[in-house]
């Protein structure tokens, strides 16, 4: 396959861009430690300030094409019952400056771990550590830097890829730079770290196929379809992980590739896994600028392919009615969308839903021998 | 890093094995096919034979070292009452049969909708399909063929993989076979694919680490624990996957490697995620010569760790203490290993679980600059 090589010299702005992030980064928790510094040497009240996490707060907004945290901002004031969380939050900011310098990581219970060696700023439960951390992202995202910038890293796997993608990665130690290629995995695939920042990629693909379930993965890879379509193949497993979200927004962002969304056509197929990867999620919406793959658009299965493909289907049951009345009536993404509005409106009339592996009622290979190619003919009709 | 290859006639050793097998279980579905007919041709009622699938059906040894199911057998004849079943378990057999015969697979879901194609004997819901598929598995299981074998593969990931060792994997379609080294993926790691039946390996290491969270496999991945220890690092993520238990089972029996299993030392790391690798459960003794690792020793946390190293602990739900008194009193392993009794009944009375990750209070890297090799010092103190 003839992909396009990075130069030495884009592989070099590219360590370099990670260094300067880490930088950036180091740089931003040292203001921030010395400003409530200078407030106490000053006998003034320290404080600090988080964005408001609810719904309330969050605009959609299609020009950005994520939901975006609004401008609602809570104080935190050090006082007498707010000390030692205000120790906590200072401390758990040392932690992250410190995994940036020595170019590590941890995961929250790491740090809830690292937390008993710090004597009276301990924490007794991980709960409690886990809600500083999540105070620490949301301050941090007002300035651009992700919690994975701040080196804390999720305890979770970060799905399988497959396909026309080589993804360079530096090594923590020597810097020495990992060529993968993603098409010589056989029936394997390339298993995504937890944290993909320092990554870069060199690909000549078309398009990410973000494919809701293993088994439709598995048949995709094994039969080599992103050869015949010349794409990049991710197996998401549900609603997607931050690392699995992070890679294909990284590398939609840098190649300049479409996302298609391959997902069952049901609420939990369309409000969740879809809404969520492409838009964010409400009370998470301080981070969908790093998570959200606005990119993507939805290749199936749609209300229309279940009437035109003649799918096997199953009844709705009420949670997913009530989840689908939901996303009409209050999802500000649903509703900006009046095509979405339609599709969702035409399912519950319907009153059913249909999976991706449906279209094994025409053989187990027709989806990648009739329908994808059917579809991907016309991703102007894809839904938004 | 010198690792001894395969040779031509090793390789070609492999490709024959497996294609025998295709052969070999082509011949047992023929055979039951033909006994069904044969009855039916002479007007006799026509019967099939499964295990019973209960814990009263399931010895333990410890020379077999798993669960095996033990003589129970149910059988089922066909009559006005069964017909509808008995015909889709031989319509099922014939998806098998085709699917070996095409060198594909299908997932439980997959043939659930294969099956809205055979008229009569098309499934209402994939419940039905299911049990039907579990039947034919535990039929086929007596002949000692696993459904893997037979084609139907799980809809599951199938862990994380990284360290001293090369995946060879025949290509679906052409047969060519592609070298995977699993020290080349960087951060990343080597994706197991949901059936690993095809697969044959390389590898010089000396052990086999099972990793219980995402998190330290992360950690030991991107400090390249496995060439410091020369060994192969797998993440479980929870109880591990068929995929990744018949994965770490066939390169163990293949390369006649221990598998050491670093886990929470907690009820469930021990009853449910350790047991589950090693012996099997009882409801699925039928398929444990498949998929157990009887090679598997208890690297850790032991409730001995928890003194010797300090860690930070939990203390015991009731719900673990119940696990952990069911264990001692009711399972046929932990009843064989007086060191095991011996070890549930400690951690009991000290009334505290640890996880894996109480290491990061001595430091994030402690986990692999001092523990682990202190442990792997003396693997003959392992729990069995």
């Amino acid at each position: 396959m003839a992909m396009k090589k990075l130069s030495q010299a884009e592989l070099d702005a590219a360590a370099e861009r990670s260094k300067a992030q880490g930088r950036a980064t180091l740089k931003l928790i040292k203001e921030t430690a010395k400003d409530l510094k200078d407030k106490i040497d000053h006998r003034k009240a320290p404080m600090m300030r988080f964005p408001v996490r609810s719904l309330q707060n969050v605009s959609y907004g299609t020009k950005k094409g994520y939901f975006e945290i609004g401008k609602g901002i809570k104080s935190r004031t050090l006082s007498v019952a707010t000390v030692k969380g205000f120790a906590q939050t200072v401390r758990m900011m040392a932690l992250s400056k410190e995994l940036i310098e020595t170019n590590d990581f941890a995961t929250k219970r790491d740090a809830y771990y690292q937390s008993k060696n710090w004597e009276e700023a301990h924490f007794d439960e991980q709960a409690e550590s886990d809600t500083v951390m999540d105070d620490i992202e949301a301050m941090f995202s007002m300035r651009d830097v992700s919690r994975e910038q701040l080196r804390f890293i999720p305890d979770e796997h970060g799905g399988a890829v497959a396909g026309s993608l080589v993804v360079l990665d530096p090594d923590l130690e020597t810097g020495r730079v990992e060529r993968i290629d993603c098409t010589r995995f056989g029936s394997g695939a390339y298993s995504v770290p937890s944290s993909v920042e320092h990554l870069s990629f060199e690909t000549d693909a078309k398009f990410i196929l973000a494919i809701e379930t293993q088994g439709m993965f598995q048949r995709l890879q094994s039969h080599k379809y992103w050869q015949t379509a010349n794409c990049i193949l991710v197996s998401m497993g549900g609603v997607p992980t931050r690392a699995v979200r992070r890679f294909m927004r990284r590398l939609a962002d840098d190649k300049k590739l479409p996302v298609y969304a391959f997902v069952d056509g049901d609420p939990y197929g369309i409000g969740n896994i879809y809404r969520t990867l492409k838009v964010g999620s409400g009370n998470a919406a301080h981070i969908s600028r790093f998570f959200c793959v606005p990119q993507t658009r939805f290749l199936g299965i749609t209300p229309d392919d279940i009437e035109d493909y003649e799918l096997p289907t199953h009844p709705l049951k009420d949670v997913d009615v009530k989840r689908a009345e939901d996303a009409l009536r209050n999802d500000p993404f649903f509703k900006a969308h009046p095509r979405w509005g339609e599709a969702i409106s035409k399912l519950v009339r319907m009153g059913v839903r249909a999976e991706q592996q449906a279209l094994a009622k025409h053989g187990l290979n027709y989806v990648w021998e009739r329908y994808l190619p059917e579809k991907l003919a016309h991703p102007e009709k894809f839904l938004p």
